[in-house]
């Protein structure tokens, strides 16, 4: 299980503040995850409140923090661009179970309708049941995390790769399932291909079942074709949005690799051998020398390197919400100030950006003309 | 009421740790019908540890035990090839109930997550409305099933033998009723004929309902055509799978009928009249003539003529699972050996049976040619 | 092309003396095919006129001559229960064309409303647009009969044998699409299996398009499992209905082969090699052995063994219509013949038929019990 | 307008004897024009009776030429698996108009039903109501061929390019309405992306109208990624084929422009200043290095380059059939060549070529290992 959170300023304040009544039960363990949450909860306090200007607005901002809210795809859905993966799933796998999302759900409905909560339908477990998006494992793996969760419902759930042994019908019937049961909003996709989502959306118009909205994707300076090509004419043709995942590629923008693998970072780890492979390979020395690049940009707009390349991905429009992967406090803080940078990001950096990386992808309408 | 249970070896172990914990509290009727079930659970974990080769795969295989894992039909559900029926049945006559279900379901959600268990609903019962697959005896059944078991849901529910005396569209709805009422996963049918299983699909797909996934079946030795030569062109067209019972047709393949009927065995009850009769006839003579032939192949292949027919049923892989219905655990033992067995069943093998047996059905391609 | 025509005897008289009047304009060959034509017609004549009894009869019966009028299938279209097959196409290969059409046209609208005429597309020819039953080879191959038969619209179009290559949708799709452009009524199949014919209605209840009414079957004393099992089933669940050809079986069941092959028989021609292999097998002799013993029946009831094989075909009430398959004035003469015996043909007769024939089939009713 | 026609050799002797008989009525510019079809008939008939040898082949050969029919897509219709592209265009450019589409036609329905006749609609054109896909230009531009083809009908008609300014359901429905009127029996795509097309497919679905059947793509040597990845995705979700154009890339896989651009070719045409521009960039100068390497196989296949070209195309068995561009009799005759070399297109040289090309497309499946 992978729980995504989506922070919006709305009544943070007054969430937080119930969330302290309830500490003083809370144990030594979960005191330390919930350190973590906290954290974040004070720094998306601090952002300020959020005054929306126009009903209508597609993109809306918040008033001290210039964070942007925008609608997931062309769903009603209202998520802020920037939004935290993995750290409840951290809290979680530390021994927080019931406590931590209690906290999140303590303060009551009013704080739960002002935060969107995602999950992940892994497949691929040891139980054969487990194994791909079967009706009994999209179900059972929803109210699987419900239970974990303590939560009523989330808001969207996202199937993991695709699955060729399950009929798209199976799937997107289940998934009308959940949602007709009130465990989900909506549903979406993570590394499926256009034309996969494409015939989920065409099995879901031919029976009258409920589509996807929005699809998960890597994201990031040196992977743009999908994002930037593909899914937008998925948003175009049937409403399906993008939540981008990996803006700082699994720490390669983060300057840290510029000099070799340093011990403790996580290409040093054994499991991520692959990532060590790619930063020492040909390719991987070439990103090096753009960043050294791009990092003078960053200097010259006044912010870090992370800091350019979360707001890098921001710039793009199509892009409804950034998961920002890391656990780390002061580097949640860092990512969280590309807000502040994204006003910078005029035609002119972004120019010069494409011009470092040499990567921008042809986009439909150049290839036709 | 009849319930089989597919079982899956994930987490097996710790199912079986909390079934221990409940122990004190039970009868000895109870005890009785654990101990059989214990017995199983304890085969069932002994297959080791499942480690997934390819995430594609149409079949899978348990790492020590060669079992394998197929999808029902062409629906995304997984389940073991073989699996055990009457089990819980048995438990259940014999006073067991509440409990019973209970000692399966303890372990938590993690655990259902992990079984496949099936239903069925029989009809032809005493009370007016028990009789047919009408919505109301649908609905009241599966309702019932469910409590008596204690669950929340089933996996798949079979429709025993088809009703002609309620309309088609009647029964689809229902079982789509069911279905979108979370009491069930998937539904299937017993005893149909291909054309009637063709007329629930149709209906289904004209009214935008939920077709079947599978068919309960006859299939053994001396027991071909439906499962070899109509059902495959279902799975073909509409993707309805095949489940087949009786493997070892009703003891007769055990051998014990060689020289006669013995006492204590079925076929010496009274209400196993018709079954007397069959073995003694002449093609009963036939038959056992076959089978000290098929005995030869099985002490070549080294394994037991039980063994033989169930591997026999399992080479045949339009067959999703075969479902073992002894309750004998040493009998239980001794079938869950096919799966070693199903590697030596080479075409030569199979070749050599299919003389022996002289009832290789025409296969449609033949048909025409 | 084939042709087939169900004669009814409503205003045959009339229709025959509009031919007549036009015979002065026909060249020689036509003259002789029309003589074969004008066989038919006169005894079609002289059965008598058909007096209606009662609007919503199931069967009807032709007052002095005893044929039965049926309904196709659950269709509207009332059919003589017996039918000539080929006699249309021979004529057209001996050089008749436009006129011997004509002539059956040419007595007005009044005329062709009393005649069912059926054609079959063929396919596999030499070219390859024509092999199948795409919606080109549906849509042309009609055209080409039509025009040829220079009549606006045929009654019932069969598609000979199932194509596999072809996707159902398409087939369904183009026989709507030719029934919608008025040319032709209804459309049938031929030689499919009663999957197919189920896979094809399905097809027309999911993308509301026009179902198959009848299939053309082979059924004779010695095939009967199709006619007599499962097309009952395909009539009681999608009202499609049955038209059956060879009710002598290729001539085997004139008794012409009871003692060996004659010389100038079918069996003694070169391309039915097959035949002849079949009546001197041993199944072949068993057959004639039978013959002889049905004789006995003929005999008995005053006719002769193909008057009783063809009223044994018509003794089935789900039979819609027989085709006769003879060019032979004399034996089509002794086959229409059949009709008087078809009272006679009582459950005693028809039960000591079983009896010698030894193949009655296990309707499914049997089978359950 | 652009008709293309893929040939079958039925009949095309007699289609032939009747184009004869009408020369003496038409023009110079006509037998010129004239000349160049005769060419192409002649050659095809030159091919040789097709002998069928199994009713169910996916892929059936001519017996002299080895020349393959395949369906177009999964749908019935079995073309050439070599077309003509822009023949009767260029007849019709000079001048010929009714005369020539009439000469095809003249031998009757016979011919015509084994002729697969395609045209293609273009928009963009200067009148207003000619710009883009709307139902008005497909109805208008459709009957415009067929009139000025003086046809009932043509096989496929393509939408050439897509049309963002017209709502894909207008565009489906029009193209449904002109398959329902019996103007055109299929209808497809040309140079559209699969998403297009499946957006097409997915409104079809919704609104239960006619999907498309087949995807027009530019397809050769130096062009590979679309026909190799992305459609065989789409022919096995929906079913849509590939017809293909351009094997030889706009004449640049002939080799004439080894050592630059001669006086007379294309390239030196001032409306070809982008494939002017193309040979003599570096890509241009590499793919010439590697046409070189390539003639090496060719020679030792025994065939020319631009006959390994068509044979390379061929080998694809998801391509339905390769238009060839030519207009040339010898040329023409050269690239039918092609039919004879596929035999020797052998894994092994498939992958020298490839080795050669270095452009072999990553499929699906390997990206996602």
């Amino acid at each position: 299980m992978q729980v995504s959170i989506a922070c919006t300023d709305h009544n943070l304040k007054r969430g937080n503040g119930d969330h302290s009544k309830q500490s003083t039960t809370s144990p030594n363990v979960v005191n330390q995850a919930r350190a973590k949450f906290r954290t974040v909860a004070i720094i998306a306090r601090s952002f300020g409140s959020f005054t929306p200007r126009h009903i209508s607005l597609k993109e809306s901002t918040g008033k001290h923090t210039g964070m942007k809210y925008r609608n997931l795809g062309k769903s009603g859905l209202r998520v802020s661009c920037l939004g935290l993966e993995q750290l409840m799933t951290i809290a979680y796998e530390s021994g927080v179970n019931l406590f931590d999302t209690a906290e999140v759900y303590a303060g009551g409905r009013w704080v739960r309708s002002s935060l969107v909560i995602t999950t992940k339908l892994y497949w691929g477990g040891k139980a054969e049941t487990e194994r791909g998006l079967s009706r009994k494992h999209i179900i059972e793996g929803l109210k699987g995390s419900l239970q974990r969760l303590q939560m009523e419902y989330v808001d969207v759930v996202f199937a993991n790769r695709p699955d060729s042994n399950t009929p798209m019908e199976e799937i997107v019937r289940a998934m009308t399932y959940v949602i007709n049961q009130g465990m989900v909003m909506y549903w979406g996709t993570s590394r499926w291909t256009a034309m996969e989502i494409m015939e989920a959306y065409s099995v879901a118009r031919q029976f009258n079942l409920i589509p996807p909205v929005c699809e998960q994707a890597e994201y990031h300076l040196f992977q743009r074709e999908k994002v930037e090509v593909q899914l937008p004419e998925l948003y175009h043709k049937i409403g399906v949005g993008a939540m981008t995942w990996s803006p700082l590629a699994c720490g390669i923008i983060t300057g840290k690799y510029e000099n070799g693998i340093p011990e403790a970072s996580r290409a040093s780890m054994k499991s991520y051998q692959w990532l060590k492979e790619k930063i020492v390979s040909e390719d991987g020395r070439k990103q090096q020398a753009k960043l050294k690049e791009l990092n003078h940009i960053a200097e010259k707009l006044g912010c870090t390197l992370p800091q350019l390349a979360v707001a890098w991905c921001l710039r793009n429009e199509g892009v409804s919400s950034v998961l920002l992967g890391t656990s780390n406090p002061d580097q949640l803080t860092e990512n969280l100030g590309a807000i502040q940078i994204l006003p910078k990001m005029t035609s002119h950096v972004v120019s010069d950006i494409d011009h470092i990386l040499g990567n921008r992808p042809c986009t439909k309408k150049d290839y036709r003309s």
